[in-house]
């Protein structure tokens, strides 16, 4: 009777881990890299993602003015790296604050 | 140039914030409380959220039977107060853990 739908709680772990991350992504492009070394940063950091969920918000970041890419044509197979801008160090400051008074919050109410 | 879009900055906050509100109304409500006495706490704690966006989420939390829900029909007008199921106990220790493991990964990567 007790053990929650796995489905449901599944739901409620993922909205919890989308915001952090963005959070993540800004945090640690602060030194540029390409998108499969940050793959694999967030995941030894304990926060696995998938490459089709992170490779699409590494686009919107851009988009978003976030991240500045560059291609790397050296190599026989260009590649993308990217990097957190100016905006983004601003976005992820503002993030950061947010994120340790939610996190001061929860802890008062828990 | 360095002053990111408002909207976008907002669009982050809100995904970061998200989750976490899930998180603090299960604990909040493992001491039986109305909807309006939560929004009160959440904004004393620091989480503001708007009702209509706060009611919603009781009532999806209620069909999914993470909150028990009645009616305190003593008053002239009745109304509903929520407690944390005991399903919603065990979905509310998964998120804390996650969530903490969430946080100690995003400080590595600051």
């Amino acid at each position: 009777m007790s053990t929650p739908d796995e489905e449901i709680l599944a739901g409620h772990l993922q909205e919890l881990r989308r915001g952090t991350v963005v959070l993540a992504c800004l945090a640690t492009l602060q030194e540029p890299g390409y998108g499969y070394a940050l793959l694999e940063t967030l995941g030894r950091a304990g926060l696995s993602v998938e490459a089709n969920t992170l490779y699409p918000l590494l686009r919107r970041l851009e988009r978003q003015g976030l991240l500045d890419a560059e291609w790397n044509t050296e190599e026989s197979r260009p590649r993308k790296f990217y990097r957190t801008s100016a905006q983004g160090g601003v976005v992820l400051d503002a993030l950061l604050r947010d994120w340790e008074s939610l996190h001061s919050a929860v802890r008062r109410l828990g």
